[in-house]
């Protein structure tokens, strides 16, 4: 066994052999953090960076010794680099820089869950097969330790559910339409101001972002790979205030939820998705203010467990990138092979549940006609499908005759849910079904 | 390279060299989750278990190549084991068994947060001494991760601050006495009824188990040996539910916490204590009810985490004590030698600030007489000592002419606090200072 080295040694001269080279392509607000991580482990070095435009200046200082240029390529292909840093983002060319990184083994550290959601599969076993590693906990969840804790701390388990606040934008956005009774638009404008949310929110408003996090998360516990195209998902932008106050009143709190289950008896297909559900009151995922990320899981032994912290940011990010370099340090400066639990083997391809298929509770706002009858119509069409209610509650009636109905429903598949949503749209009596959401 | 071996095979003829011998001693409660767990890994082959009483019924069925015995000193002298897991308990006889099998080169998994607090330090130098591992996920928060995440998921941030939910007994107790107005031996005796606390509650109720937990955690995030003698300790069996109710109207509620955070500036002394403690309503520690647990880490990159779930309980225990089994196998099968990042290497002992040096804000609860001018001579005294007064709260008089009067301070160092609650106390208009909380 050779000797232990720290990588947390103050001597500023370290023999080469104990020296690990480092490349880094991107040096935006989380590059800049791991630079200044990096800078506190003298066993670390830092030989170049690529960035898009060497001209600007940067909020943080390089060592002279750090060849700064423009060209990622040069980075990867550097024969003196043990590890590349991937924190530019984007999937196409970052797939390549990484693909020649591994292929040249190198190992590879990134944050890009887009990479990794759609070429993970490839990339492991490109790895795998030039005995280098690909670590991304900083693609999940920011700084919140998950990646890794999934892969060793519950090895033990079967996981059976995930349930993830992923996007620290919508749950600044809701948690603000929540607490404030602010409109959709206004907080969004508000997240825009102040640096949440981008002036595109699409990729976080409409839950692709998260999509790209839960068909990570599930791949890893599921050991299948999971393709983020199959991933049903429904962002936050149609969501009113007066559903989330209705909501509220009901003991439940709206969240945007990445979701993945294990299946029920009976198929083999696993039921991941993303969209607004209602949370009680008492799960703890309910508590998750503003910009927080939670990740809450359950296995078959540990029962519930809940990871929480910041999702994004500089230094939370840094802090899972920098954990993940000094992982493959450590091991390289002790001559460890790659730690084996940490490979992603996949024992296939996941098949996902359609949206149709799921079961799901439901909360249905409706207009209708305020006439006599009317609830036993909703109650007669739900019955017909076999939707059982759990609670319907009338909500006073609006000048125009109109009166808002909500109905709360058992578990049910969501075929038959929609069924009886068509039927009861065809009654005479019913205006608009104004609003569909589901119940974790 | 050698290659990988999954440990998730479902072979039933695993060659020899693929096979990892274990050794449990104890077979209660978590013994028996393991070996549920141990047994959906056909690589992991239960040579040996020692019991105290081998005639006792148990709720598992072990294989029949399984040797049952009552001597552990058998289990660890075994030259097949390659991994003991003791989960017998206990710090002496534990101690000599963990010391003998790392002496004869086998990995050791312990759930044993006694043995670890208070032989940590000389137990890591042997294991790494004779080049095998002493892992113990399980001896602090049960199933949670957090050793592991806090070793090498965090292990690119200096830790600042941990503040931890460690003791599912006294955290229900606490929630039945808050939630539901109950009085302490009424909360007592429910656990006990329940199953959650022992008939001689006081290693939970005293603060003693939480002092291990807190002393490892600290050990760790601070890589010094932490002597948990050294830790003032303080339980919660004279909380009373007036102060509770108190809190919670001032915005407060009440925990037992494990609090560890690095030196303020011009002092090495760590600040590491347990006692219960007023967390705010809006800090995640607050929402931690009945027997969950939650460890809450501030990290200078990461900012705030939190680890949450069951602290106890035979799968969640079991969950750790496996995902250690399996990380040990996993290399062993694979050829690494120990991953060094999770070798306890202590930069010397730590020393830790008595009571008296740290500093807090206070909840103070007296009863006085109720005179004009007691206020006054209550606010004279802090600031003579320059204890500065953030609220005061009259809380109406008894038929004898108590008043009960409510101080909360701004933060203070202990020593001042406590010379002018002398102060306070040697005032004619003071009948007793009834009760006095530290705010989190």
């Amino acid at each position: 066994m050779k000797p232990t080295v720290s990588l947390a040694s103050t001597q500023s001269s370290v023999p080469e052999t104990q020296r690990v080279h480092v490349g880094m392509i991107g040096l935006g607000t989380v590059g800049t953090g791991v630079v200044k991580v990096l800078q506190q482990h003298p066993a670390l070095v830092l030989d170049q960076v690529a960035v898009r435009d060497v001209t600007k200046s940067r909020n943080v200082s390089l060592p002279a010794s750090t060849a700064v240029g423009d060209d990622p390529f040069v980075v990867v292909r550097d024969p003196n680099i043990h590890l590349v840093v991937e924190v530019m983002g984007g999937a196409e060319v970052a797939y390549e820089l990484v693909r020649e990184a591994l292929t040249r083994k190198k190992h590879v550290v990134t944050a890009n869950k887009e990479l990794i959601a759609k070429h993970g599969p490839e990339l492991f076993a490109l790895a795998k097969d030039h005995g280098v590693r690909l670590l991304f906990e900083a693609a999940v969840a920011g700084g919140i330790p998950i990646i890794m804790p999934l892969k060793l701390s519950l090895a033990g388990n079967r996981i059976l559910e995930i349930a993830g606040i992923l996007n620290g934008t919508t749950n600044y956005i809701l948690t603000k339409m929540t607490d404030e009774g602010w409109t959709y638009a206004d907080a969004l404008k508000k997240a825009q101001d102040q640096g949440f949310a981008e002036a595109d929110p699409t990729n976080d408003v409409e839950g692709f972002d998260t999509r790209y996090k839960i068909a990570i998360l599930s791949s890893i516990a599921f050991k299948q790979a999971v393709n983020p195209g199959d991933i049903y998902c429904e962002g936050i932008s149609q969501i009113t205030p007066l559903d989330i106050q209705t909501a509220e009143s009901l003991g439940y709190t709206l969240k945007l939820i990445g979701l993945a289950r294990t299946p029920e008896t009976g198929t083999e297909a696993l039921d991941i998705r993303v969209h607004p559900m209602l949370v009680p009151h008492d799960h703890p995922l309910a508590a998750i203010k503003n910009e927080y990320n939670a990740v809450w899981v359950r296995g078959d032994a540990v029962g519930d467990v809940m990871f929480y912290g910041r999702g994004a940011g500089e230094m939370p990010t840094a802090s899972a990138v920098s954990a993940d370099i000094l992982a493959i340090a450590n091991d390289m400066l002790n001559g460890n092979v790659p730690i084996p639990a940490m490979a992603m083997d996949f024992q296939g391809s996941a098949k996902v549940l359609s949206a149709t298929e799921t079961v799901n509770q439901y909360y249905i706002r409706l207009n209708t006609t305020d006439l006599p009858g009317v609830i036993g119509n909703l109650g007669k069409a739900c019955g017909e499908f076999g939707v059982s209610l759990r609670s319907v509650l009338q909500r006073g009636t609006a000048t125009d005759g109109t009166a808002s109905i909500i109905l709360v429903t058992h578990g049910v598949q969501e075929k038959q849910l929609k069924q009886a949503l068509a039927k009861i749209e065809s009654q005479e009596t019913t205006r608009e079904v104004a609003c569909l959401l589901r119940v974790l």
